[in-house]
């Protein structure tokens, strides 16, 4: 194990079940942090600051744009959301890997800023469940419906970009196939310069 | 799951446990097969033919590197060792993950020709326990046990080029890890082309 933790990214189509992953996640093993987003919008009914987001003015988050204090931001309507990079960064110094649940689009540039960052993407077993399931929730009209099932589409042709594609056909199995994907990655050799390092001074002895 | 099975290398230094990772693999889960070698040695007492080794004499060795069946072959004093390349190529076409346990120059040759295979090197916590493991057996001079070691210091120049570095320091714990880096391995984007094709195609149905 790396004593630093690893930075993952988490993307999935509307309907993937990607956020119940993410809570059995983090309440199976003690290795995540989930980070927190700031954001300009109001709190809604029970929202916690500096647990469910970090709420701040729209003043306050341009400057921390400015400033380089994001890793990754998006405007959606009238409302700014980001990653606050310290609070990231304290996780993973800490020694935790720190999940981000984000859209494609900042994923893609949080791996090209950090390289070294693993990107997963989680699907529903076919595109027909996407449709089913937004349907179910039956908050959302049929145009806004097909207007997400066209954005899954847009998505799809970026997954090539990912590291990993896990398909939640089955829950327990997806959220340990993500913990296996994450184990695994902490084992990489280029995680693992400090074993390698130490390893080769020790034989040097018996040379 | 990639419906083909996934090529696996892996070494380690003498010690490391490696055997014992290797048989607890494949009694505890069905989807690996061990790569069975052919050499030219005799058989020894109880070694059966097709299932630890295919015996073959130097003749049909020497045919099988000329026609190119083998995927990598060495010589050691004067018997060869080498792994066909038809049993391997039928197990992965069965689906199933075929472990080869052999050398890092092997791994590294067999890694250059098929770029997609795993490797996996496996060492002990520490060089010391590599020294004690080879004191122990008590089977071999001191001056044999510092070759080994000093071959060991060789060998640790190379991992850098292993995908994998598991250090064996529990038993239960490392077979696992070997298990999670496969299982995530199948869930890699580079090898999920038809899953990420897949659910292209049905995404356009609703665009």
């Amino acid at each position: 194990m790396s004593d630093r933790g690893i930075l993952i990214v988490v993307s999935g189509f509307a309907g993937s079940g990607k956020g119940t992953v993410m809570e059995r996640l983090l309440s199976g093993y003690d290795n995540y942090a989930l980070s927190i987003s700031a954001t300009t919008r109001a709190p809604r009914d029970g929202e916690v600051d500096g647990r469910h987001y970090f709420f701040v003015d729209t003043e306050k988050f341009e400057r921390m744009i400015e400033e380089g204090e994001l890793l990754e931001y998006a405007r959606y309507v009238s409302n700014y959301y980001g990653t606050p990079k310290s609070y990231v960064e304290k996780e993973l110094s800490r020694g935790k890997d720190v999940i981000l649940e984000i859209e494609t689009k900042g994923a893609l540039s949080v791996k090209e800023r950090f390289p070294d960052t693993l990107l997963l993407f989680i699907m529903p077993p076919d595109a027909d469940e996407i449709y089913n399931r937004l349907k179910k929730r039956g908050t959302e009209s049929e145009e806004v419906i097909r207007a997400r099932m066209s954005k899954a589409g847009e998505e799809a042709k970026l997954i090539e970009r990912y590291d990993y594609l896990i398909t939640n056909d089955d829950l327990d199995d997806c959220v340990s196939k993500v913990h296996s994907i994450i184990q695994a990655a902490h084992l990489s050799v280029s995680r693992s310069s400090d074993r390698i390092r130490a390893m080769q001074e020790q034989l040097k002895k018996y040379s």
